[in-house]
C-alpha cells in the first residue's frame, strides 16, 4: 500500500476516527486513502484556522486526538492561532501537514516554504516523515506525542512522495501512558503548608478542573480553610449543581492581585503560576503576592487529581466537598445586555452541554448567572488567538453529538473564522452560536484607555504620542461603519439565525435553537460592557 | 516621545502613509500614535489576512511599502499565507509585529510564543527591536530592506516596553537604492546566443513585466525570432491595447512542457527557472527541457527592462515591438460558463483597471478574453497562498484609488479572507468582485483524478489506496450542500451584491457594479471547467 493508506490505516489503529482538513494537491492521497480506510471520517472545513480549532475542540472533549490535515506552509499557517491555543490546552493534535515531494524541495517552487520553522512554535513534537516504509510508525508516534502526557500538538510532515509511494505499513498503537504519579513527599510538604494556618489558595488547572479533582479540591478547602481558584483559562472545567463551585482567577491583573492578595501559600494543581496576561509599565508581571511562597503540587502530565485526593486523605480526611445547589436565573425582561443575555443563557442552559466560551468582555456576568445550572462543561479561550471560538464549538459537537453545543461568540472574535458555521450547518450539528453584538473591540478600548490613563507619569512609560484616545486610534477599535450583520452571514453559510434586541427576543431565539436539531445562530445585540 | 510615536513619524518619514491592522493590547501605544502622527492612515481589517495581503497589493501598485501591523506571534500566524505571496511577489511590505514587553517574556504568557520563528520564513530581513532609542532606526531599516531592491517582507517585532517607553527618536528615511545593472558581458553572452539562429524563448518576470521591459522584450522578438514567455504568476504584469501581447508559461506542467519544448536557449529576465508547481510520480521538476541552455540575464534585483533594452540594443537594433491592437469580444448572450463570463469581463474591462486575479480553474479564458481590452494592470496569485484575492484587490484599490479594481474570485478561495469586504465598504473602495461560484474545488478534483489516473503503474508510485475517486474524497472537494450564497455574505459585510446566472445578467450587474462608487460583489454561477 502507498503511504497514504498507511497514514490512515494507522490513524484508525489508533482510535482517531476523525480528519478536519483543508487539503491540496501534496495531502491528494490522503484524501483519496479516506474512500479506503473504513473508520476514519473527514471533515472538509472552508479554511484551516476551523479545522485545527475543531481539532482542539474534539480534544478536549475526546481526551483523543482528532487529526488536522493541513496544505504546505501556508495551510498550516493559517491553522497555527488555533494549535496556539491547542498548545496552551495541552489538547493532544495529530496534525498532518503535507509537504512538496522530497525530490521538489530544492526546487524552490511556488509553495515552497519552512514548514518546520512554521510548526516548531505550536508543536509538542515534529517530524518529517522521511520513506513511506516509515509513514505509519511516524503516525503512531505522533499519536502517542499527542496523548502524552501532558497533552500537545503532535505535527507530522509528510512530502508527498511519501503519501504515494509504495511499502507504506500501518502501525500499530502506541501502549497507553498514564500520567505521572506525584512523590509523596511533595504531597506532604503540600499538607504541611496546608495545615500551617496561614493564608492559602489552591490554584487548579488543566486535569484538576474535572470532577474528581474539583471534588478534592473542595474537600480541602473544607477542611483547611484553604481558598479555591481554578486558571484565568481552563481548557475545560466541569461546573454546574452537584459541582464545587470554583471562581476562576480574574484576567485584568488588579483584580487577580486582589484576589491573591495576602496568600501566604499558592499550591499549583495543574496550573502555572500565575502572571499577567499582558506586561503595563506599572504592575508586575508575576501575580504571585510577595511573601507567598509556591508549592508545586502536580505539574502538567502529572496525575493531578489522585495528587489533590491523597493530598486531601492527609490534610483533610474528614471533610466533605462543598457543591453548588441548583439554581437558576429568573427569565430577565427588557433592554439585552451582557447581564440580562447572561442570565437568560443560566436560566436556559441544558444539561450536559459544552460551552465554548469566547464571549471576552461581553461575557463578564457569564459565570454567575451559569453557576448552578445543570452540570456542563466550560471550555475557554486557553491562549488568547481570538478566532477560536466557533470552530472549538464545532469540534466539540463532533466529539460528542448527543451533548448540545453553546458557543458564546464576541463579534470580533468571531470574524476571524465565520466559516466554521458552513462546517457546523454540512455536518448538521447540535451548536448554537450566540454572536454578542457590541460593534468593537471592546477589549481594547479598555486597553487604549489604560495606556492614556498610565501616562507619562507612570513608571518607565515614555510620554505618550497623545493622552486622549483619538478618532483615529478609536476607529481602529470600531466594528461599526459599516455594522455586521451576523444573520445575513449565517444564512450565507447554510445556518438559521435570529437577532434579538430584548431579553425576552433573546429568550425566545434560544429556545427555539435549542430545540431544534442542526446549528443555529443568534445575534445578540448588546451594548459594550465597558 | 515614546518609541511608538518614533515608529509612527519615521514611517511616514519613509512615505509609507498607510497601516493596515488588526491591533491588540501590545500595539496599543503604536495605535495611539496614529492620531499624534498626520499622514499615517490606519486601515482595520478583521483579520490579519486582509492587512497582509492589502499591504501587499498596495506595494505592488505604489512600489512603497505599506505598514502591516500585527499583534504577537498568533497575529503574525494569521498574516503569514499572504506574507507568503508578497515574499514570492518581492512585494516591499514592512510588517510590525508588537510582542510582549522584554521583561515580560520569560514569564511565558498565554500569547507567549515564538515569533521569529514564525517569521522568518516570510521575511526578507527580520529584527527585534532591543529598545525606545533604536525603534525609528530600526523602522528605516525595515523600509530599506523592504524596498530592496529585490524587495520583500520586511519584519520588525516591537516589544510593548520598546512602543511605550520614552527616548524614542525618529530616523531619517533611507538613502534609495537603484537595481543592480547587468554587466555586459551577461548581455552580451545572452545576444550571442538569441543570434545562434537555434530555437530560443525569453521568460519574463518581474519588473521585466512592466510596459518598458515588455517592449524591449518585444522588440527582441520581432528582430530575432525568439518567442517571449512570461511567467506562471507574476506579481503584476502590464498588459492591454498598446501594450507588447504576452503569453504566460501555463499551469500544468505538461502544457508548461510543451510551450518549452525544443527551446535551445531559455533567457531569464526577472524570472526564475521554470518549475513543475507540484511533484508528481511521472513528471520531471524542472520544465527546462533536455539540451536547453539556460541564460540568466536579470536576478530579481536587477535592472530587467535596461538588461532588456541593452540586449534589444546589441542583438534587435532596429526591430520595432508588435503591440496589442485594441480587439474585445462580443458580448455573448445565454449560459454563464467560465468562458462566457470571461467575454462579458473583456467586453466590459474599464481602461486603467487593476485586476486581482484569484479565478484558478474559472480563469482558463481570462487571458484571451481580455489581451485586447484597455490598457490594465493584472496581479496573480504569485506563491500559491489561496485567500490573497480579496485582500489584494482592497490594498491595490488603495494605493490607487482613481482606478477602477476588480477582483475576479474562486468562491473556495473567498472564503478564506471574504471579510476583506468590510474594509472595502468601510472604506467606500472602488473594488467589484466577482466570485466564480462552481461550488466546488475544481483545481483538487483535476489533481484527484490525476493521482488516481496516475495509478500504481506509474514510475515510483504505490499501490494507491483506491483507483477511482469515491464519495468520501469527493466530499472533501465539494462546496455544496450547503451551497454558499455569496450575495447573503456580501450584504451581511455592507457589500451590495447581486447574483448572476446568464450572461446577460453577469453583463448587466457587472455594468452597473464599474459604474457606481464604493465596492459591489457580483456572484457568477458557473459550471466548473474540469
Amino acid at each position: 500500500m502507498d503511504g497514504a493508506e498507511s497514514i490512515a490505516r494507522t490513524l484508525t489503529a489508533c482510535r482517531v476516527d476523525t480528519c478536519f482538513s483543508n487539503p491540496g494537491t501534496t495531502e491528494i492521497h490522503i484524501v483519496a486513502a479516506l474512500d479506503a480506510v473504513a473508520g476514519l471520517r473527514g471533515v472538509l472545513c472552508l479554511f484551516e484556522g476551523t479545522a485545527t480549532g475543531a481539532a482542539d475542540g474534539y480534544g478536549r472533549m475526546r481526551g483523543q486526538p482528532a487529526a488536522a490535515l493541513l496544505h504546505l506552509g501556508p495551510g498550516l499557517a493559517n491553522g497555527l492561532a488555533n494549535l496556539h491555543n491547542a498548545r496552551r490546552a495541552r489538547t493532544p493534535v495529530v496534525t498532518i501537514v503535507g509537504d512538496h515531494a522530497t525530490h521538489h524541495k530544492r526546487l524552490d517552487a511556488p509553495l515552497e516554504s519552512d514548514i518546520d520553522s512554521l510548526a516548531r512554535p505550536v508543536s509538542a513534537w515534529l517530524r518529517r516523515s522521511a520513506r513511506s516504509a516509515d509513514a505509519g510508525a511516524d503516525t503512531a508516534d505522533a499519536v502517542a506525542a499527542a496523548l502524552g502526557p501532558p497533552g500537545g500538538v503532535a505535527t507530522l510532515i509528510v512530502p508527498a512522495d511519501v503519501s504515494w509511494s509504495g511499502g507504506g505499513q500501518p502501525a500499530a498503537p502506541p501502549a497507553p501512558r498514564p500520567p505521572a504519579q506525584v512523590a509523596g513527599g511533595v504531597i506532604e510538604a503540600a499538607a504541611a503548608a496546608l495545615r500551617s494556618g496561614e493564608p492559602a489558595v489552591l490554584l487548579l488547572g488543566g486535569g484538576a478542573l474535572r470532577r474528581a479533582g474539583l471534588v478534592a479540591a473542595a474537600r480541602l478547602a473544607e477542611g483547611t480553610g484553604a481558598r479555591l481558584l481554578g486558571e484565568t483559562f481552563p481548557a475545560r472545567l466541569e461546573r454546574g449543581a452537584g459541582l464545587p463551585p470554583l471562581d476562576r482567577l480574574a484576567y485584568p491583573p488588579e483584580f487577580a492581585a486582589a484576589q491573591l492578595a495576602g496568600t501566604r501559600h499558592l499550591i499549583l494543581a495543574g496550573a502555572a503560576a500565575p502572571v499577567s496576561f499582558f506586561a503595563y509599565p506599572d504592575l508586575p508581571g508575576s501575580l504571585v503576592p510577595p511573601g507567598c511562597q509556591v508549592h508545586v503540587l502536580a505539574r502538567p502530565g502529572d496525575d493531578a487529581p489522585a495528587a489533590l485526593e491523597a493530598l486531601a486523605g492527609l490534610a483533610a480526611p474528614q471533610s466533605r466537598p462543598r457543591l453548588q445547589p441548583p439554581q437558576r436565573p429568573e427569565l430577565p425582561g427588557g433592554h439585552l445586555t451582557a447581564e440580562t443575555a447572561a442570565a437568560v443563557i443560566g436560566a436556559l442552559l441544558p444539561e450536559g452541554a459544552i460551552v465554548s466560551d469566547e464571549a471576552n468582555t461581553s461575557g463578564l456576568w457569564l459565570p454567575g448567572a451559569t453557576a448552578g445550572a445543570p452540570p456542563h462543561d466550560w471550555l475557554t479561550l486557553t491562549g488568547g488567538a481570538i478566532g477560536q471560538g466557533l470552530p472549538l464549538a464545532t469540534g466539540a459537537a463532533i466529539a460528542c453529538p448527543d451533548r448540545p453545543v453553546l458557543a458564546l461568540e464576541s463579534d470580533g472574535s468571531a470574524m476571524y473564522t465565520i466559516s466554521a458555521l458552513w462546517t457546523q450547518a454540512r455536518e448538521q450539528l447540535n451548536v448554537t452560536t450566540v454572536i454578542f453584538s457590541n460593534r468593537c473591540y471592546a477589549i481594547l478600548g479598555m486597553e487604549l484607555r489604560r495606556a492614556m490613563a498610565a501616562g507619562p507619569g507612570a513608571p518607565g512609560a515614555g510620554q505618550p504620542a497623545v493622552t486622549a484616545p483619538g478618532a483615529a486610534a478609536l476607529g481602529m477599535l470600531d466594528l461599526s461603519r459599516p455594522d455586521l450583520d451576523f444573520t445575513a452571514l449565517a444564512a450565507g453559510l447554510g445556518v438559521p439565525a435570529s437577532r434579538a434586541r430584548t431579553a425576552e427576543e433573546f429568550a425566545a431565539a434560544l429556545r427555539t435553537a435549542l430545540s431544534e436539531p442542526g446549528p443555529h445562530l443568534i445575534e445578540a445585540q448588546i451594548p459594550p460592557v465597558a
